[in-house]
């Protein structure tokens, strides 16, 4: 099983390195982190730097992932990922993304009709792409799947493990990283947030933009 | 806030990312990833490869960080980390571990007498360091807080945040990063897992050892 997960300047970590702590332990699983130009990425916060191939150096994975990060939402996007993107989709066994890394698979054309999810911030977004957008943490449709913000990656590549490995083996992994969640506030989505808590955020979010 | 994470050989990416995700965040945060030569470091899997600075590059961090991996139970681990840890932990606000990284500041010495925590699998590794290992998620003992194995981190750094800025801070983080976990099994910890389920992962730990 050949994955790739494909970074550009900005990305956000958790996106990319939930699916990747799960999906390359799946049995016999390969996987690259792949970039336009290839070389060392910075993520959002400007704190870390991961090595990347170029794209070609992945022309055909089984499973592509694409993380968001607050650049993924711009018309300035790569024109060259967009093409590799649509092109691993044609042949992938499984099209992923991670908060808004659904607006690339959106802005890629992959999204029209079809039901998907995104970081709560960027719902409106994602439905300008023709998506169906359903306040789900983890959307399946055929071969596409997305997840909600940052951390619904853990979700949705466990849950994409279980489809591609069985379950027992999604288990497996989820039990090597301990993944058994006691986050000791409530207020990871905006259903359960204060409303000064949201708005917060959304001023941080704005700035950071 | 000058954070800290001290990588090394065939770390676990999970055990770093989580804490960086969340600390990163807090207001006036700068963070740095370093290890004993510096330079790009590969994970546990062999997949994913980040840029470090030398560990005198962040001679005294006020958060330091140890996250886990394969390599952190063995008696190769390089005796210029250890002196690291030692010499951070004198003078950091906060010395956390995520998973195996406990066996780290264990081996420094810094957890005699001390309550912690690490990976399920490594209880007995960590209690010949003289900790008083508990079976929780989270321990906090003065200035020292443990993490369970890989995932556990996210919540170690959401309380950390928590009592650093204060709960409105550490929700706002939540929220940003949509940690309102859904994992798609109840295998995330061993008092859950099905018994071959244990079974095949400590099978898996001793491959990989």
């Amino acid at each position: 099983m050949k994955i790739a997960i494909a970074l550009f300047p900005r990305f956000t970590a958790t996106d990319a390195i939930g699916p990747y702590e799960i999906l390359s332990r799946l049995p016999g699983a390969t996987l690259q982190f792949v970039s336009a130009d290839g070389g060392i990425l910075t993520s959002d916060t400007g704190f870390l730097q991961v090595v990347t191939e170029p794209l070609d150096a992945a022309p055909a994975p089984e499973i592509l992932v694409v993380p968001g990060g607050p650049t993924a939402a711009t018309p300035v996007r790569d024109p060259r990922l967009l093409d590799w993107v649509r092109a691993a989709h044609n042949t992938s066994q499984w099209t992923a993304s991670v908060c808004t890394g659904a607006l690339i698979l959106g802005a890629a054309g992959l999204l029209r009709g079809c039901p998907a999810t995104t970081h709560w911030s960027d719902v409106d977004q994602l439905a300008g792409y023709g998506a169906d957008v359903l306040p789900q943490r983890v959307v399946f449709a055929g071969k596409i799947v997305t997840a909600a913000g940052v951390s619904a990656g853990f979700d949705m590549a466990l849950a994409l493990a279980g489809r591609i490995s069985g379950d027992a083996a999604a288990m497996a992994i989820q039990l090597g990283i301990e993944y058994d969640p006691q986050p000791p506030y409530d207020a990871g989505c905006v259903r359960k947030a204060p409303a000064p808590i949201r708005a917060l955020v959304e001023q941080r979010m704005r700035q950071a933009g």
